[in-house]
C-alpha cells in the first residue's frame, strides 16, 4: 500500500529552513572572518532581491537531489543547505540584472517593484554583482562544516552553470535573438543555457553533496536536463495563457518584445504536448536511476509541479 | 655585493605567460567539460574587456607572493597562474560595470572605447557577469592540476575580496558618498573595500598557493593592506596631476563628479607624503616576514612601482 507523497508538506518544511538560512547569510554583518561588514544600503538591496519571494524551485531541487542520494548518518546536510542558498542567490542576481532598463526593462517582479525601480540602477547593478560573489562565499565556509573537496566541486559546478557557457551565455543568445527567427534546435540550445544550466546544476550540486553512484548521478543529470527545458517551455506557455497577477510579473512580454518562444515556434498545443513529453523523460530517468521510489519521490513531485504549475 | 633587481625583466616574463593564459581561458570553446561553448558575441565582449590592456598589477602581485613563499620543487605554479588570471577577471569585470552609464558613465578605458560603448549596455552587463563566473571556473579546474583544498581556499578568498564586504561593497559606498564630505577614516574604509580588498586578496591568494609560514602570511597580509591603500591614494593624486593620454582614461573625473578623494581631503602634498608612508609600511612588513630579501625582491619592487608610478 503506497502512501501519496505530500509535496506541500515536504516543501514547506524545507522552505522555512531555506528562508531562515538566506535571512542569516544575506546580512550586513561580517560573519565570514572579515574586518569590515558590507555597507547597509547595498545589503538592503540584496535582501530585497532575495528574501520573501519566488518559488525557490532551485533550492528545492538541490535538497531533493541531496536527499535522494544521501546516506543515513552522513554529515552532508550543511553542504546541501549552502548549495541550496547559493543557487538561489545566482538566480536572484540574474533577475535583478535581467530586469534592468538595458535588458528587459521590467518594473514588476514577484508582485513588487524591481530592484532598480526601488533602489536605482547603479545599486541594482552592484547588488547583483555582490549576490553572485556571495553565492561562492556560501559554498566556501571557513568553519570546517563542509569538506574542502566538496566546496571545490560545488564551486566548479556553480561557476559553469552561471557563466558564459551557462546562464549568462543563454541570456546573451536571448538578447541577440530578439526579432530573429530561430529553429527549434537554436531555441532549445538557448534555453538549455539560459534556464536549463542552473536548474540542472542545482540537481547535480545537490547530488554531489551526498554520495551518488555513477548510475544515480547520470540519471539525475538527465532528469535535471529534462526539467530544465520543461521549465522554460512552460514559462513560454504561461506568458501567453496566464495574467500578470497570477504570474507576479508582466504577462505577454515575450510577444510584445518579439522574442522567439516555444509557443511562437510550435504553437500552444504542441508546446503543451512537448512539456508533458519532457516530464515523461524526467520520470523515466528517475526510474533508471537505481534509486528507490521512496528516495526519488520529492524529485518526481517537483517535476510534476514544474510542468503542471499555474504560475 | 647585491645585484639590483630588474622588475621590468621579471614582469615581462610573467606577463607574457598571463596574457597567453588569459587568451586561452577566455574563449568560446567549451574546454571545461561542458556540452555547449559560450556564444561568440558574448565571448568577444569578454575578450575585449580583458585582453591587451592594463598594468596587470593584480596578477603580478599573485605571482610575486607565490614565488616569495613557494618551496623549490613544489607543484603549485598551475594554481598560482590560475589565481593570477582569476583576480584579473574580477578586476576586468568591475571596470566594465563601473564604466556603464548608470555608474561612472565613462567612454574611455585603457585608451579604447569602453565595453558598453563598443558592444552596447546589455552586452557589457552580461560580459561582466560572465567574467565574474569565469574567475571561479579558473580556480576550480576539473583536471586534477590544483588540489581541491587549494581550490576551495582560493574561491573563499576571491569571493570575499570581490563581494559585499569587499570590492562591490566599496563601490556601493563610493556611489553613496558622491557629493558628501567624508572623514579620513570613512575615505580609508571605502578604499580598503573598493580597491584594497582585491589587491590584498591577490597577495594572500598567491601566498596560499605556496606554503607560507604563519609569520610570512601575516606579513604578506600587512603588505597587501598597505599597498592596497597606497594604490588608491596614488590614483587620487594622478587624477589631478596626470593627463588623460598618460592615464589611458579620462583625467579629472573625480573633481568633475564631486567625489571625495585623498587630494580633496588632505591636499596634494599631504597625499603624496601619505603614499610614501604606506610604502614604508609595506616594506617594513616584508622586513618582518622571516623571508629573505631575495624571496621578497619582486614584492618590494612592485610596492615601489605602485607608489611611484606615473599612470
Amino acid at each position: 500500500m503506497s502512501v501519496v507523497f505530500d509535496l506541500g508538506a515536504w516543501s514547506s518544511a524545507r522552505l522555512s529552513q531555506v528562508e531562515q538560512a538566506l535571512d542569516t547569510w544575506v546580512t550586513a554583518d561580517a560573519p565570514l572572518g572579515l574586518d569590515h561588514g558590507a555597507p547597509a544600503q547595498l545589503v538592503e538591496a540584496m535582501r530585497y532581491a532575495v528574501l520573501d519571494g519566488g518559488k525557490r524551485l532551485r533550492p528545492l531541487l538541490v535538497l531533493a537531489a541531496h536527499e535522494a542520494v544521501s546516506t543515513a548518518g552522513a554529515n552532508s546536510a550543511a553542504a546541501a543547505m549552502r548549495a541550496a542558498c547559493a543557487v538561489e542567490l545566482i538566480h536572484a542576481y540574474s533577475l535583478v540584472h535581467d530586469d534592468m532598463p538595458c535588458m528587459d526593462n521590467d518594473v514588476l517582479r514577484r508582485g513588487k517593484p524591481t530592484v532598480h525601480v526601488q533602489f536605482g540602477e547603479a545599486s541594482a547593478l552592484l547588488a547583483g554583482d555582490a549576490l553572485q560573489a556571495l553565492a561562492f562565499e556560501l559554498l566556501t565556509p571557513m568553519d570546517g562544516s563542509v569538506a574542502p573537496a566538496t566546496q571545490a566541486h560545488l564551486c566548479a559546478l556553480l561557476a559553469r552553470s552561471a557563466g558564459s557557457a551557462g546562464m549568462a551565455g543563454g541570456q546573451a543568445i536571448d538578447l541577440a535573438s530578439v526579432g530573429h527567427q530561430l529553429t527549434e534546435r537554436q531555441l532549445r540550445e538557448m534555453h538549455q543555457l539560459k534556464t536549463g544550466a542552473l536548474l540542472q546544476g542545482s540537481v547535480v550540486m545537490g547530488a554531489q553533496c551526498g554520495e551518488p553512484t555513477a548510475q544515480a548521478l547520470a540519471a539525475l543529470q538527465a532528469y535535471g536536463g529534462a526539467i530544465g527545458l520543461a521549465f522554460q517551455v512552460v514559462d513560454d506557455i504561461l506568458d501567453v495563457t496566464a495574467d500578470s497577477t497570477t504570474l507576479g510579473k508582466t504577462a505577454g512580454k515575450d510577444a510584445e518584445n518579439d522574442k522567439p518562444t516555444y509557443v511562437s515556434l510550435m504553437g500552444l498545443q504542441a508546446s503543451q504536448a512537448y512539456a508533458q513529453e519532457l516530464l515523461a523523460h524526467a520520470v523515466a530517468a528517475l526510474d533508471a536511476s537505481g534509486l528507490t521510489p521512496a528516495q526519488t519521490q520529492a524529485l518526481r513531485a517537483l517535476a510534476d509541479m514544474v510542468v503542471n504549475r499555474a504560475s
